[in-house]
C-alpha cells in the first residue's frame, strides 16, 4: 500500500464539512479505488468550535488558510473559501507556488484568475482540478478535458444556475409571478437575500467563461459575456412559449461562429420536447456539441453541499491515483500559455430564431405595420399568434421568426416602437436549437 | 516533448477506420492535450486493400491480430475486432500478457471475460480501457470509475440499445407496428438482418452487466440478467402509455435491493415528463443514482463509427497522459480479485408499479372479477382506464398499480386468466421511477 494522500481543506462551510465527512465515511471505498488512503491532514475555517458532524481532531488546525497552504504537511490543497480575491486567491497561489496540487470549487476565482493559476500549476507540474466549479456534481470538466480528447467543440450550452431554473420551473408549474417566486425561493434558501448575482446571470457567466476556455482554447474572458437575466420574464412569456411548443430556460451558450466566439447568457426558448427542457428545479444540465461525437448532454445536481462535495472528492481521488512524475494534461485542455486571446463575436451578428411578444393597441393597420417592419428587415416568420383584445383595448401579438440576426430583430422592433402602436416595451427572447 | 505513444489497431471496420482517421486528422490537438504525439504504429484487418480514407502506409501491417498483439512495437493494443472469443479474446490476452495497455469497444468480450482480463491488466500494471463498450460515445465508464469516487451507487439504468430506441420512437411518432418499424430499421441500416440480439435485449444485457460490476463491485454475471425484448410491444400499449403520462423505453436496470442485486432488461414505462423519456431515436442515455450526488443523467450518441471512435480516442488519450510507474485505478473500480460474487435478487420479489393491459369480453361482472383478483393480492390501483367495446365485443381494461411486487402481479394476472374473461394474453409492463 502506497503512502496516504494528505489533504488540507481550507473552508469548512457546507461544502467543506461535506467533503470532510465523505472522506471520513468512505475511507475503505476510496482506498480501494485509489490504491492508497486519503487523509485530512490539515483544516482551516473561521470558527473552530462549530459542530461539523465529523471528527477532525487528527487534522492540524490553521486559523489562516494561507498559512495552511504554506506550512501544512499536505499533498493537496482544497480551496473551499470562496471569493475571487483575498484569502482564496492568496492561499491557492501559495499552494501552487509550493508545488502542491490544488482542488477548488471556486468559479469566481477561476473566471478571474484561472489562466494565471493554470500557468503556475503547469509550470510546477501539479494538478489544478475544479470539477465542482461548474454545474456542481456533473462531471463536465472531466468530460471536456479528458473524455472528448480529439473532438473539436462547436457549441456548449447549459442550465448552469439552479436558482434561476428553480424560479422558472415554479413560474411555469404554478402560474405565479417572478417576484412571488423569488420571495419563496429566498424563504426556502434557494436564493440569496441579494439575488442579483444569480438572477441577472453573473453566476452563469462565470461558469460559462470556464466552459468556453475548455471548449475553444481561449483565454477566459467573463467580462465580455453578453448577459440578460430572468427578472423581466412574465407569465405572458411563459404561457406564450408553452402555446408555441417552447419552454423558457436561462442558458449560458458559447458557440464558434464565423465572426468569432459567442458567449451569451440570456433567457432562451428551448423546444418543450427537448431533453434540456425537462431539466427542472435546481437541477443543472450541460450540452456539448462536437465534430466527432455529436451532442452529449449531462444533467444532475448543480449545487448543494453533497453534490459539490461529490465533485471535489472525485478531483481529490484523481490526484490520489496519480504519482510523482506523472505528466498531467493541461488545466484547460490547452497548455495555459497557448490559450488564445478570446475573439468576441458581436451580439448583433448573432443568428437564430426569435420569439417577439408585442402588446399593441387594438386598431386597424397595426398588424400590417408590424408585418411591414419584419419584411423590411428580411425577417421571415415561422408562426404568428394574435390574442383578441382585452377590456383595456390592448392586444398581444406573438411572432416566432425563422433564422435571422440580432441586428435585424433590433431594427425591426425599434421600427415598430417608433410606429407608435405599442403600449409596452417589446419582449424579445432568443430561441436555441436543442436536441 | 516526450516520446510518441505507439498504437496498434486490430480491426479496421467502421470504428477502426474512424479511430485511425481521428488520430491522423487531430494530431496537433491530441499532442497538445496529451503532452506527446499518438501514432498508429501497427494495424491488422481482414482486407489490406480497402480504401479507409486514411493513409496507414507508415503502420506495420499484420494479417493476424494476435501476431500484432504479440510482436508489434506498440504501447497500446486497440481491439476493434468484435466477438467474445476467437481472435478478439486471444489478441487482448496476448497484449495484456506482454504488458501492453488495451483499449476495447467490445462489450460481448468484457461481459464474458471482463473479470479475468481485468485481473491480468491489474497484475501487469497496465490499463484496460473500454469506454466505447457501453453507450458508445457517452463517458459513462469514466464517470462511474473516476468522477463518482466516494459515491455508492444505488441504481443505474439506461437506454443502452439504439436499435430498440429507434423502433420505439418511430412506433410512437408514426403509429406504425413493430414489424413495419423493424423492416424499415433494417432497410436503413439501424437494425441487423438478424435483429434478435438487439430487440430481445441481449445487447442491452451485455452493457448492463458491465455497468453492474462498476456500480456494485460484483463479478460480471450477464447470464443472470432477467430479459424481455420489445417485440411484443403494440400500438395499444404505446397509446395507453401516452394516455396515462408514460412513454415506453427498453431499459437496462441494475439496482441494489434488500434481497440482492436486480439486473433486468425489459420494456419500461417512464414518465413522459422525465428527462430519459425525451431520449429519442438511436440516442442512448444512462442514469446513475448515488448516495452523495443524487441522480446524474448522461445522454448522447450510443453507436456509429464516429461516436464509438470518440470514446476509443478518449481512452487512448488517457493512456498517452499516463507514464510508466503510474498507479492506475482498478479496471472495474474495485480491484478485480476483490469483485464479489453477484447475489441475484429474484425477479418475483421486484417491487414497483405496473401497467397491466387486459383485453376482455364485454360482459357483466368482468370488471368486478378483475378488481377482486387485484384486491386479493393486495395490489392497490393508481388508475384504471376502460375503453368501450369495439365491434368485436371486446373491451380493453388498463390498470396502473401503486408499488407492489412481481409475484403479486403474476398471481393476479394468472387468476384473471383462469377466470376466463380474457380474449388475449395479459400485457404487463413495469413502471420505473425516473427524474
Amino acid at each position: 500500500m502506497a503512502e496516504a494522500l494528505r489533504v488540507g481543506i481550507a473552508g469548512l462551510g457546507t461544502v467543506g464539512a461535506s467533503v470532510a465527512r465523505v472522506l471520513a465515511h468512505k475511507t475503505a471505498e476510496l482506498t480501494r479505488q485509489c490504491g492508497r488512503p486519503i487523509e485530512v491532514a490539515a483544516v482551516s475555517a473561521r470558527s473552530r468550535g462549530k459542530d461539523r458532524q465529523v471528527d477532525l481532531s487528527a487534522a492540524a488546525w490553521f486559523d489562516d488558510p494561507v498559512a495552511l497552504a504554506e506550512q501544512a504537511e499536505i499533498d493537496v490543497f482544497v480551496e473551499l473559501i470562496g471569493g475571487d480575491e483575498g484569502p482564496a486567491l492568496a492561499s491557492v497561489k501559495a499552494a501552487l507556488a509550493r508545488g502542491r496540487h490544488v482542488v477548488t470549487a471556486n468559479k469566481a476565482l477561476l473566471s478571474r484568475h484561472g489562466v494565471a493559476l493554470a500557468e503556475m500549476a503547469e509550470q510546477k507540474g501539479v494538478l489544478l482540478n475544479y470539477e465542482a466549479a461548474v454545474a456542481g456534481g456533473i462531471p463536465v470538466i472531466k468530460t471536456m478535458r479528458e473524455a472528448l480528447a480529439g473532438n473539436s467543440v462547436t457549441r456548449v450550452f447549459g442550465i448552469l444556475n439552479g436558482t434561476c431554473n428553480y424560479i422558472l420551473t415554479r413560474m411555469e408549474a404554478e402560474g405565479i409571478s417572478f417576484d412571488d417566486c423569488l420571495k419563496d425561493a429566498q424563504r426556502l434558501g434557494y436564493a440569496e437575500a441579494d439575488p442579483t448575482f444569480d438572477i441577472e446571470g453573473h453566476d452563469t457567466a462565470h461558469k460559462l467563461s470556464i466552459l468556453t476556455a475548455l471548449a475553444f482554447g481561449t483565454r477566459i474572458s467573463a467580462g465580455d459575456i453578453y448577459m440578460e437575466g430572468i427578472s423581466n420574464i412574465s407569465q405572458a412569456d411563459i404561457r406564450a412559449a408553452a402555446e408555441l411548443g417552447y419552454r423558457i430556460k436561462l442558458l449560458g451558450v458559447a458557440q464558434r461562429t464565423e465572426s468569432g466566439i459567442e458567449q451569451r447568457v440570456h433567457p432562451t426558448m428551448v423546444p418543450t420536447a427537448s431533453v434540456i427542457a425537462q431539466v427542472h428545479g435546481v437541477t443543472n444540465a450541460v450540452a456539448i456539441e462536437t465534430d466527432i461525437l455529436g451532442e452529449l448532454l449531462l444533467s444532475g445536481p448543480g449545487a448543494g453541499g453533497n453534490a459539490t462535495a461529490s465533485a471535489v472528492v472525485g478531483d481529490i481521488a484523481d490526484i490520489a491515483k496519480s504519482r510523482p512524475g506523472f505528466q498531467h494534461g493541461p488545466v484547460f485542455g490547452w497548455p495555459a500559455k497557448q490559450l488564445k486571446p478570446y475573439k468576441r463575436a458581436l451580439m448583433r451578428s448573432h443568428a437564430g430564431g426569435y420569439f417577439i411578444r408585442l402588446t399593441v393597441l387594438d386598431r386597424t393597420g397595426v398588424f400590417a405595420a408590424i408585418a411591414k417592419r419584419m419584411a423590411d428587415n428580411d425577417i421571415s416568420l415561422e408562426s404568428i399568434v394574435q390574442h383578441s383584445a382585452g377590456a383595456d383595448g390592448q392586444k398581444t401579438v406573438i411572432l416566432v421568426t425563422h433564422e435571422t440576426t440580432e441586428a435585424a430583430v433590433r431594427k425591426a422592433t425599434d421600427g415598430i416602437t417608433k410606429d407608435g402602436h405599442l403600449t409596452d416595451k417589446p419582449q424579445v427572447i432568443r430561441i436555441e436549437r436543442a436536441g
